[in-house]
């Protein structure tokens, strides 16, 4: 992109986090090549026949022809009650038993992410997040001016030793507890990986010794097509201190852009506070009346079909087409995998090349707090996007990248 | 309410902005009494039959049929871009030539206004306000720390001179200038006022000598049923410092919670970056479709008959049972007229009293900063929502009501 110089002339008038921002040269890159005949395994995308158009045509007829004038005006009317039901009871079905006026509903998960930075950090406050993790969620928290630290994450997730490590040291330097921690539990982004029970337990004991929240952002925890569950981290708190964020991005759709929080009232009621704005209540009543409809479980199980198959392929093509010395995960759901190429790959280097071979992808180091050199080999492959058939091709031209760059 | 005592387990927890605000006792109250059988001109809700229902069913089949799995995608599709286009359309027609690059679609303009006060003000920054103003827009700046001073308006908008002085003692006490300037110019909420073209004129030219930004929000500038407007702030804008908010909240419905910013391309891409998340492309595909499918103007002209119909109801009752001495606006649009009492009427002791005979409004001093002892004799009535009948009825049992105080 050719750059012209910057109208610098009100900078002087932005808030202290977007200059700093400016003055670091923005976010770390996001950029991908263009590449119109490369496989795409680069963003977390569903699939494009997994969304249910039919049953959302049907459950828009039904909101604005019933009740149009209450679905239409502030406030919305019965069927937003009935996306709250809904939402409530799909809670329960995970072990999680929140009444009304612990859920708040809002304009998705990244929004819900950024009324719970508002409402808990100052500029220059501590957030524990993993290392890798989601880079969007990161920029919302930079946005608020949050210091982030880094814990370590492996395929059991994040790892509570390095997390009480972490505390430690801040404590015994002095420093501030952190007021956060935000973890992805299940499926995590970008590395698939689930957090076992007994981390949870960990987890949850380090943040009442400590005396810090749990923000546990679960996207992707009902798309499990294989093997068993631990409990939500909120299905297992007694202390109150996780705040869960859901959506509905990967089980309905992105483009009705609704989420949900739910956590003890106080803290809910705070954050509703400082969620500017009312919540859509044309989308909230489309939704409340597609689950009254029964239409969110037989979706659901289309999809884990549908991302099994996915899952199933990429795994096949990487068994097929990497190098020797290469590994990744296998999570048994969710949208990603976390491929390690051998030493001597920079997956950074090599996303032009591998662009050109026909795959683009989001290179590891980019998922890290800082620039700390670390996730240079790695990769966050997406397989919920494309077709078992694009997947084995895109697959494979990593592969024939990655060779290319070990010569 | 009946007060149970609050779980301030993890207050230390909470920013300053809302330990501040639960220290204050929380934001001032807008409890109005419950009174299911009083008239309600309280809230800016559109009237019930105002809202184009079978034309938005109709735009989301098509939408949903015709492009689904875009719609329905992180991004959306062709009707987003139909949005953008048909929103730049209704600002040219407004004098406003903006590009792609200048517009910022947002969930609602509360939540521009929002995503404004982020990317401008750290905690404690500065922010002139009309006295009175829109008690929501109040809110939203105190949750970004803002420091809120007000500045007279009366039937002409905002007055230029109070301005003037304002900054002008800002600066001989050596305090920083305000960064931002919130105003209604069209149809002001409460007042209804309309902002002269003269006082734009000089509105501008403070915000250019003293160096701040002007946010104008213009929820109902296209509802305009009498006289001329005169040109937006925006249209009359060479230095760049108007930051424009919009909304189809009152031209096509509450419900489908869609704003947007208008504002020189380096200050969209800060507020743009500071608006966490996506958007929702489903409703605005839908909108993007119902402007395409020409349904905006015809709505338009219906909704105008409509309110005006209303507000010469109001106009009409308030002659015909507000005591002697009482005073009220005329404006030629928007929602709501501002009524003054006679000396001896308090509208906030008055509301009870009023509710039994049979209405409800917001007391005029629940739109002024801090509690400054002013609009206790005023009230913010709304002509919006309900039927000429119901109007008549209200403002009797208004005059019954405030009769019955002076005796």
């Amino acid at each position: 992109m050719a750059e012209q110089a910057r109208d610098e002339r009100f900078d002087h008038l932005f808030a202290s986090p977007v200059r700093e921002r400016l003055e670091r040269g923005g976010y770390a890159s996001s950029a991908t090549p263009a590449a119109d005949d490369a496989v795409p395994l680069t963003y977390g995308f569903p699939y494009p026949d997994s969304f249910p158009t039919a049953e959302l045509v049907a459950a828009t007829e039904t909101v604005l022809e019933e009740e149009g004038a209450d679905v239409l005006q502030y406030g919305g009317g019965e069927y937003v009650e009935r996306l709250h039901d809904g939402l409530l009871a799909r809670e329960r079905a995970r072990g999680i038993d929140a009444t009304r006026d612990e859920l708040f509903v809002t304009n998705g998960a990244t929004y819900a992410l950024d009324a719970i930075a508002s409402t808990f950090l100052d500029p220059g406050d501590e957030v524990l997040v993993e290392s890798p993790t989601f880079v969007w969620s990161l920029s919302v928290l930079d946005n608020r001016g949050a210091e982030l630290t880094g814990v370590d994450l492996d395929e059991a997730g994040l790892d509570p030793d390095a997390l009480e490590a972490t505390l430690d040291a801040r404590e015994a330097a002095g420093e501030p507890t952190p007021k956060l921690l935000y973890t992805i539990p299940e499926f995590q982004n970008p590395t698939g990986a689930t957090l076992t029970r007994e981390r949870r337990e960990r987890v949850l004991e380090l943040a009442d010794e400590y005396d810090f929240l749990i923000v546990a952002d679960d996207a992707y925890g009902e798309l499990r097509f294989g093997g068993e569950s631990p409990p939500p981290l909120a299905a297992m708190d007694d202390s109150g201190r996780v705040i869960r964020v859901g959506t509905v991005s990967k089980t309905i759709a992105p483009g009705v852009r609704t989420g949900w929080v739910v956590a003890d009232e106080p803290l809910i009621e705070q954050i509703g506070t400082m969620a500017a704005g009312g919540t859509n209540t044309f989308t909230q009543s489309v939704l409340g009346r597609y689950i009254d409809a029964g239409h969110y479980q037989p979706t659901l199980e289309r999809l884990l079909d549908g991302y099994e198959k996915r899952r199933d392929a990429m795994l096949d093509a990487l068994e097929r087409h990497l190098p020797p010395g290469a590994s990744w995960t296998e999570p048994e759901g969710g949208f990603f995998l976390w491929v390690t190429l051998p030493e001597g790959v920079d997956t950074e280097e090599l996303l032009p090349r591998a662009a050109e071979e026909g795959v683009t992808y989001l290179p590891g180091q980019r998922f890290f707090v800082g620039d700390d050199g670390r996730g240079t080999r790695s990769a966050r492959l997406s397989f919920s996007h494309c077709t078992p058939e694009e997947l084995e091709a895109g697959v494979a031209a990593l592969g024939r990248a990655a060779a290319a760059q070990l010569e």
